[in-house]
């Protein structure tokens, strides 16, 4: 297998092989329909078909093309490297307020090498005015890469130095703070970050990409402005995330941090703020508050930071048929606090009631969310709900079943005390839930 | 307490107690803001403050009142039972299409008696057409109590009864099935059922309700219209969840069982079909076919009937700080498949790549969904993904992870063959999943 065409497979990677062709080299494709398309090869490390050959156009754009037996591939040319010329900070941007970028892996702080395939951070400061030149009218970016991991293999440890490093820049004289973070672990992050960073004087904004940064398709520059506009001009001083609003490159919304949530695999409008408002979205280079309820960014805050998590909480979805004994199993494991998602209102069957008590009896804090994602809780509605209560569930109102698990292992790490867990998770202190209406009418 | 006011705390119970009141009688509330209020006192089972009293205004609608010290409770009289009139099948109906309704409990099949706060199940055929009188319209009902369990509490077992007893009606000259069921384990035992039978001769259509049928604001009716005329003129064979496609009471989809999921803990519209277009709706009683892909009902069917499910099949919830050792102890405790919930295009740390390997060296299945919900599994695009694959892990297209799990505990009662499992797990059945499209522009 040449260097660079793991992507590809049967018909495409069999011409690629007969004419000795590599990433980065001109390729002729002439159709059996007679249409002829030359463009750079480039290596297969996105959606579609592995059996299409994929040419970087002279218009910029990429093309994949499903290769039959009657389709003549060519080689016109050896490879010239695709680069990106890094610039120098441009002098008048050094006036614009302070805007570091924390680099910590994922799609948007990566680009791929077109002759070895291999994805490379771009996160050097020159990478980045070349890539995004818009970012030179808005702020004075400085680009740091704390580390470069895989979306899903981030773990506590990570958000403990990620959390570090934004702490150590509060001093600097900055107007905001950018992570650029893996999209598919981002909405834990997010809400790990705002346990662990409290009455920040600035926004702290994720970003990620559904697209990685040299496609045109690309949603990485775009995010990327909206998340400095918002750090720049938001008037909160919370944890968001930056993301796409639709399809269209026209809006980015500003997800607060424990209320967002990944609700597609690829699209670039993924991310959703779940029962709350986004706290705001930026359209037209302006940044526009939607939530009226944050708090308010202020330099003279001395944020509160507090990045330590316990990771012996655990995040048990039920389903039917699902057997109580793995509840048993994780109480031998020694996990101190359990999330379930449970169905509905908050429910599992009455098979795990027993267990739950056990737990109770441990002092093993098990609280409830619904894996219906939208709405809230309410275990007073059915008696089974008031059973579990009683056998010591606690009902989480509103929070996301990930925003809790992530909450958990901040309040296991602050306490021990069983009753003061449940008052910090019943706490609202990041915005991660909001309260039951007192009076509705019931109708 | 006064037998059937548990739903009640605070000043609101102290208030009752002290004039003697019990359900079902009729209450005079004066508010210290002058406005006074009588109706019958109805118990607190659904949501809002426990600290409201609840009264069925002359108007039909109840009301929660939220009470005061300063507040007048009074008891103007003993209550009179709200009751149901059974009417007995009109004799026009019987000409109608045949369509058995099977009752399994939740809260469309269950009514509250104000008297004792008991809920019981009102899936007498009379207490149907005194309920619903637009049926006797549309079809000749006959209902059938199954059982009467909590939606929650529903297991695999119950899905076997359920199918079995659908089965037994196929010879008796209907046009459609109609299920009642709970709505939080609904979507579960429309995928199991939709696996379970097979080649169906008529629509087989299950229908919830989020507000019980007794009050105003109640689903139940329209959903069960809406479920009846789709049992009656759908042109599909399948299996299919009848929900409110919105708040107001104008339109029902219907949606492919293997495709659907609660969305919302209490909103009417909680159940969207996902990454698959409805089957139908419903719209002033008449069925229009939405999806043009379906299987079409065809009374000269021979239905497969197949309810058979291996409990040994678990569904993981992947997170940051997951610990892989949960798989282990899956794995000891005999589990033959497992369905991860990854993250993004369908990614688990690389610290489960150990225990993954294991699962696959012991021939367990390891299919792998996404946490999304929304979009498709692809596990082509980072070498992560790529590792997983050769570590074992089948990559489970657009499948819901609740469908997954659930044919998974089907197919596992079909074959102990871990290729043969791998193929029906990735053999559509029922419309669980479409294949990615193989040509498609990759820019």
């Amino acid at each position: 297998m040449p260097h660079g065409l793991e992507g590809y497979r049967g018909l495409a990677l069999k011409a690629l092989i007969n004419i000795g062709a590599g990433i980065g080299d001109t390729i002729r494709i002439k159709k059996s329909s007679g249409t002829i398309y030359e463009g750079i090869l480039v290596p297969r490390f996105e959606y579609g078909d592995p059996e299409c050959i994929v040419l970087k156009l002279k218009n910029g754009y990429n093309i994949g093309l499903k290769i039959n037996d009657a389709d003549v591939v060519e080689k016109l040319g050896e490879g010239s490297k695709l680069t990106y010329k890094a610039q120098p900070t441009p002098k008048t941007v050094l006036n614009l307020p302070k805007v570091p970028i924390i680099g910590t892996g994922g799609t948007i702080a990566s680009r791929v090498d077109y002759r070895t395939g291999a994805v490379t951070p771009i996160f050097t400061t020159g990478d980045l005015y070349s890539m995004v030149p818009e970012l030179g009218e808005i702020a004075n970016v400085e680009t740091k890469v704390l580390f470069n991991v895989f979306s899903e293999d981030m773990t506590p440890k990570h958000w403990i130095k990620i959390a570090e490093e934004i702490a150590s820049q509060f001093g600097n004289n900055i107007q905001g703070v950018v992570v650029a973070h893996g999209t598919d672990t981002m909405g834990y992050t997010a809400a790990a970050l705002s346990f662990a960073l409290q009455a920040l004087p600035v926004p702290v904004v994720l970003v990620g990409s559904q697209r990685s940064s040299d496609r045109p398709s690309s949603d990485a520059a775009f995010n990327l402005i909206g998340a400095v506009i918002a750090a720049v001009h938001a008037p909160f001083g919370e944890v968001a995330v930056a993301m796409h609003k639709n399809l269209s490159d026209d809006e980015v919304l500003i997800h607060r941090g424990t209320r967002v949530r990944k609700c597609h695999t690829s699209r670039r409008d993924a991310f959703k703020s779940i029962n709350a408002d986004p706290l705001g979205i930026v359209k037209n280079r302006v940044y526009r508050q939607i939530s009226s309820f944050f708090k308010p960014r202020n330099s003279s805050n001395s944020p509160k930071i507090n990045p330590v998590f316990e990771e012996k909480a655990v995040l048990v979805k039920y389903y039917p048929g699902f057997n109580p004994e793995i509840i048993e199993k994780l109480l031998d494991m020694g996990y101190r606090g359990v999330i379930l998602e449970g169905t509905g209102l908050g429910h599992v069957g009455s098979v795990c009631i027993k267990a739950i008590e056990r737990a109770r009896d441990m002092g093993v804090f098990i609280g409830m969310t619904s894996q219906c994602i939208w709405g809230r809780v309410n275990m007073d509605v059915y008696y089974t709900g008031r059973d579990l209560q009683r056998a010591g569930v606690t009902p989480l109102e509103d929070m996301l079943a990930e925003t809790a698990v992530v909450k958990l292992m901040w309040v296991l790490a602050q306490t021990d005390n069983i009753e003061e867990i449940k008052k910090l998770m019943l706490t609202n202190i990041a915005g991660e839930f909001s309260h039951r209406l007192s009076y509705r009418w019931s109708a």
